[in-house]
């Protein structure tokens, strides 16, 4: 038997079945008109950010990377919640585009810009993060032609890294960014150039657990720029901290403690050196704000034996829910959150691995699962699926297609 | 320095350039009329299948996994060289038929069909893969409400494996097939029921480059499929023999040694037992068939320096290439073969990290690998891209979208 990731908070039943934004799983997956389904809850996207703002100096702002979640409802509902949005691509600009969000607001980054993301960018108003010295004199020709003044912001590859995180995004050679010790002299050279200069971005690594990491990071961040900055001798206008805030996935993961982050935070804000005194201060989060408020909804097809193992066969698996199935950034494969979702409240009484559809030995949802019993109609549930999910899988795989989603 | 996989047999240079199906890549991407983009190749392929059926037993059959690559004039080009196709869902049957091929010479394998593709296959005459005792019941109660007599085949789990394989899809618990000692029953029990007993499906595993483990696998996979017909009391019309067959993507990776594979296969078929006497023999090859024949082309939008090492930064990355980044199916990464295709003759001299656009450390195409100094706008190919390339990488991930494909 294999341990399961913790179920995040906020999902209930309703007669004996998962229940997501007041109605049973099986609701969504017949309006939805098919499975696999992916169901995103608003309730809880908005009670994640308003936990946050509750526990995070008022001073900060939180911008959404959308990366994390672009899918249209969900952006243009987050979209209401966010101070700013984080683009990485010019096909994400122009999702931002539908939802009539403010382009001022929107900060673009990301190593390999091609020029005419960065031309859409700049026509568009959108803060460009620049990742080398060469970016930014293309930046600077595309702007010149278009008579135009471009809003540059320097993203720094920072000389430390979050500790602990699932992704490290700074501390030693890197493709994001400049490294810190040539940053001010980059600053010079694009407020020579006459642009709109709006500060940096320090993005350290993602997915952190522990508040002291967390809290050292933004410590560390903060001293950076001010450092930067007056090398520089400029002011900031405005500070990207990065984001780094990471949720539970596996078997033993804690939730990151933000009241203790908040408390830290604010005790520095309380004491900001001059450079940074009127800065715009952010952080940026995607899997933080809405991972845990979605989930897959897979229908079991088959249920078998082989050499004495029950195996769950789902009509989901990896194409939708790459990460889960431990193909995606994990070195050694665990459990997401996995439940029976037709039978949520049920006791668990078999052991059971759960698997995909896909022809190929990677497709598995949960390995040795303590699961109440299956049977074939029932819908599973894969938790923590509201980030990195759909997105971040290959739904052509295998002629499957995309999963059906839903925000309710 | 790491070093890089090794370039396929069959790639020469036109003035210095990489050059595919007589073209330099510079003139494919400029008729794709964008990069990235993936550049498949019909000689490559016909080549392959042309030294294949030398090497192999004429009696041998020669089928085609379309999960391999379903490009869909990749896909008709195969149908007219391979005897018959295997598909993996109803979105495969679909592309099938668009090709116009036979489809009683597709059948239809993979462990979580949904009635409906049952049904889809049973009405287009395609012989099923059955992967349990339930399925071979829906089967059943399905083609009975088309009054139409199946086509069904038993896939085994076999009681061996593919020693030495990528991945292993036989010997102990698994989702594929139904384990070897319950077959004959199952074969007993679909011919009572009236079924056409289309034999056996016996796939232990892929991608070796050990002959030796591919021959005593095969061995293994005629003595099995004998001793469970004989068990069942029936003589078999067909057994698909499963693949196996890899193709060297790392550094120290020799090909597979398909003389020596087919003269063991020959000396066996000329000692065939009676229930395999009259049997028509298949193999189930994808990755073997297309995917040395493809390579992926993206250009390099930016280069930088970091800490003292070198990046090349280029417009694609791991949504086109998840295995080449690393990211599927292997635990440790190593580099695939990758050349700077612009300078495909030039001489390396320096050491550089080749990463995608994507804003994520875990879009790497080639780590410190020792190519030609390149420069902006320069094209760079990754070899080995003919199979499980577009099709199984996330393209939707940041916003990027599928890359461009041609077949030349």
């Amino acid at each position: 038997m294999k341990p399961l990731g913790p179920i995040p908070a906020g999902y209930a039943a309703i007669d004996g079945e998962l229940a997501i934004g007041g109605a049973r799983v099986s609701q969504w997956a017949e309006q939805a008109g098919r499975t696999p389904l992916f169901v995103y809850s608003k309730e809880l996207i908005a009670q994640r950010f308003a936990d946050l703002r509750a526990a995070m100096p008022e001073r900060l702002k939180i911008n959404y990377a959308i990366k994390a979640n672009s899918f249209a409802p969900l952006l243009a509902y987050v979209s209401t919640l966010a101070d700013g949005l984080d683009i990485a691509s010019g096909g994400e600009l122009d999702m931002v585009r539908a939802t009539g969000f403010d382009l001022g607001r929107v900060s673009f980054a990301g190593p390999g810009k091609r020029d005419a993301e960065l031309e859409a960018a700049i026509a568009a108003g959108v803060t460009l993060n620049l990742e080398s010295e060469a970016e930014a004199e293309r930046a600077l020709a595309i702007a010149a032609r278009l008579q135009k003044q471009p809003r540059l912001a320097v993203r720094v590859n920072p000389d430390f890294e979050l500790k602990g995180s699932g992704m490290k995004m700074g501390g030693g050679p890197k493709p994001f960014g400049i490294d810190a010790a040539r940053v001010p002299q980059l600053i010079k050279r694009v407020h020579a150039a006459g642009a709109d200069i709006r500060g940096l971005h320090i993005f350290t690594g993602s997915q952190a657990l522990n508040a002291d990491a967390v809290i050292d990071m933004q410590a560390k961040v903060l001293d950076c720029a001010d450092r930067l900055a007056r090398e520089a001798g400029v002011t900031l206008p405005k500070l990207n901290m990065g984001g780094g805030y990471g949720i539970p996935y596996f078997p033993g993961d804690e939730p990151l403690d933000i009241v203790a982050v908040g408390e830290a935070l604010e005790a520095r804000f309380a004491a900001l050196p001059d450079t940074l005194a009127d800065a715009e201060l952010f952080i940026e989060l995607g899997r933080y704000l809405v991972g845990e408020a979605g989930v897959y909804l897979t229908r079991i097809v088959d249920r078998k034996d082989s050499y004495g193992e029950t195996y769950v066969i789902t009509d989901g698996g990896l194409h939708h829910q790459l990460a889960a199935s431990g193909n995606f950034g994990t070195v050694v494969r665990r459990n997401y959150p996995v439940a029976i979702a037709s039978r949520f409240i049920a006791d668990a009484e078999e052991v059971a691995n759960v698997v995909g559809c896909l022809c190929t030995p990677l497709d598995r949802l949960a390995d040795k699962a303590y699961l109440p019993r299956a049977e074939v109609g029932d819908l599973v549930a894969v938790f923590c699926a509201g980030a990195y999910g759909a997105s971040a899988s290959p739904s052509a795989f295998l002629g499957q297609g995309p999963a059906a989603e839903m925000l309710v």
